[in-house]
């Protein structure tokens, strides 16, 4: 399977502001408005969901989510949003949040691939996602505070990676940082060269994908889980969690292996 | 407007523990003990929580908190902590955390500008404020455990601006951290010369007062709202938010003043 | 007082997987299974436990936590979670979890001093103790993953300590962080050259061990009951305790000695 069957969604031309894929067992998704810095308007979030669960239902063992162009996403298309009633606003942030959730949900590692800048909501998703990994040109900021409209949910997953002052910081003035101090603040992982972000994601993704996808499922929903519970109530459910994966076969497998000095062969989805 | 009637709270002399006015529409409160190191006095603490609310109640768009003299502030008065009952006690941390919870309930955003020490309930003000600019030669702790007096109160606001083993390290040994230190664990947002702190703060406060002081309200009061929620029960109330704000007059002109290339004229407060 | 009776848990021979001892008043701790690179079974977890809460019953004011060899620890005993029922699995972490939990309920801050490797529960147990120093030649990391048996436990204290992204990658791909990396990401304090790890636990340990005992007793529980709490209720209980804390004698002792410019004498345990 190289491809994805998008009819759900709208068939899969150039035109679609989303496109999906398969490359080499990772799931790919690109958000492909270039000339208009990718927007998030409704249509491409419910696009990119319903593409993105639907990548995840395959066989990959990662996720990589990149963008065309020189922008990574400026954030939501602000011409659906003025004169509009509050229904209508509303709609936009409820899709928002589905989308920003989706990304959590699904079993995969999701890696970002940000060649370029990313605000507002564009901003939100690169702090959403599992990984990052950015351009050394990239830039990051929450400017909605500029033009009227305070970055109020893209902040709960900003503020939530990078800390108080920083989300303030950039929350109040508006302002961009650059790649080098989005990484220094936890942002992203990784800053690489600009034409290595790409090769760089799917790198990374490689690397995840020799892990048994049973266990990366069990993990990554276990650390959303656990990750704004009080610390005894964590370790009270991270404790079952443990010992149930511990008897998996792919556990068992992998401890023998470690054990007997060979590599594993998983066989959980 | 130039100076705010004290009357309330006691004349506005040189003798005050804390001065307010406005300066070119951003208020400025300064702690003004220098000999004394400017200690958070319950005094000096009542008086600049009515103060600030007094302040915030004007036409400012921003507010500086700064000190004179040598230090920011060393903390509390321990000269009315010794010898006194708990119901005294009890009254030193009930007033401080009043004074606190002000700093973030005031609509506008508020800077400290520390031009030198800030320990302990000082420390606490710096980690409370929404930014913090500080003066390379300032530095910062908590060193309550050293005369016995654990820094339990301030340690709220500062574990939660610096993480936990940073702040178990400032807590555990007393010691203090210069601003460099502050600024990489988060603690304050920039370091600048120590003739410069003034300077840049109230640059700061320039910038953030030419965004519509609705919006700043609004995003204010909904960043502390959201930030000790699990992430998605604070989507569900920020997604709410945005959407209001969305159709407010301020969000709906500076989003249409971004489309036409102009610049926004704000009506809102 | 230079040795602890470790009959509870057996003899304190050479052949033990934990050895405690007192040196100078500070209690030493010492996981001593250096051949296997001190693996946390359930029998060492059981020990260490027993053993801390001995050394911290004594008249110790600190307690360091080291590790004989080249490696601090490298998780958990592998081979007894091969070929186990879940109730044997069951076992292991919620011994784990007790010994985790114990560290941060002993009064004394315990501080660990980290020569080298320290991975999966290892890592862990540097993130659970208040305080970390590093050697240089240290890594850190999360590397179940890699085995089929997601880091689920050590995560609830990672992520804690250094935050989504990162603690995302060290579970996800199972790579190792070097110390200057973890210092950085605060999951330890200090990095030293790797013959000065011991002196420099023990330095820090004297340091801290020179404030009143019952002041660090009342901070430490302190500062876990508030790190997870909402900040307004976590401002709630610190107003009281501190409030209690400055009646104590100690307290009362070390502000006027501070007044009086003399050395406090502490009276309180």
């Amino acid at each position: 399977m190289t491809t994805i069957d998008a009819t759900a969604t709208g068939p899969a031309t150039s035109t679609a502001p989303v496109t999906a894929e398969v490359r080499d067992g990772i799931g790919v998704l690109t958000l492909d408005r270039p000339a208009q810095r990718n927007p998030l308007s409704v249509a491409t979030m419910t696009t990119f969901t319903g593409l993105l669960r639907e990548v995840a239902a395959s066989e990959v063992r990662a996720i990589v989510v990149r963008a065309a162009g020189p922008a990574f996403s400026a954030g939501h298309d602000l011409r659906e949003m003025v004169g509009r009633t509050v229904e209508d606003e509303r709609e936009v942030f409820a899709v928002c949040t589905e989308m920003m959730a989706a990304v959590q949900e699904v079993p995969q590692p999701v890696i970002a691939a940000v060649q370029g800048t990313a605000v507002a909501a564009g901003c939100q998703l690169v702090a959403t996602c599992d990984l990052a990994v950015a351009a050394s040109t990239a830039v990051f900021g929450t400017p909605g505070v500029r033009i009227g409209l305070f970055c109020s949910t893209p902040m709960v997953a900003v503020s939530r990676a990078i800390g108080r002052k920083r989300a303030l910081q950039l929350l109040l003035t508006g302002e961009v940082i650059d790649a080098a101090t989005a990484a220094d603040w936890g942002l992203v992982n990784e800053v690489v060269a600009p034409d290595e972000v790409d090769a760089r994601a799917f790198a990374l993704a490689h690397q995840i994908a020799g892990a048994s996808p049973l266990t990366l499922r069990i993990g990554k929903q276990a650390f959303y889980r656990q990750i704004d519970l009080p610390q005894a109530q964590a370790y009270e459910e991270m404790r079952e969690i443990m010992a149930t994966n511990a008897v998996t076969c792919d556990a068992q497998e992998g401890m023998q292996a470690f054990l007997d000095k060979r590599r594993p062969t998983w066989q959980g989805r």
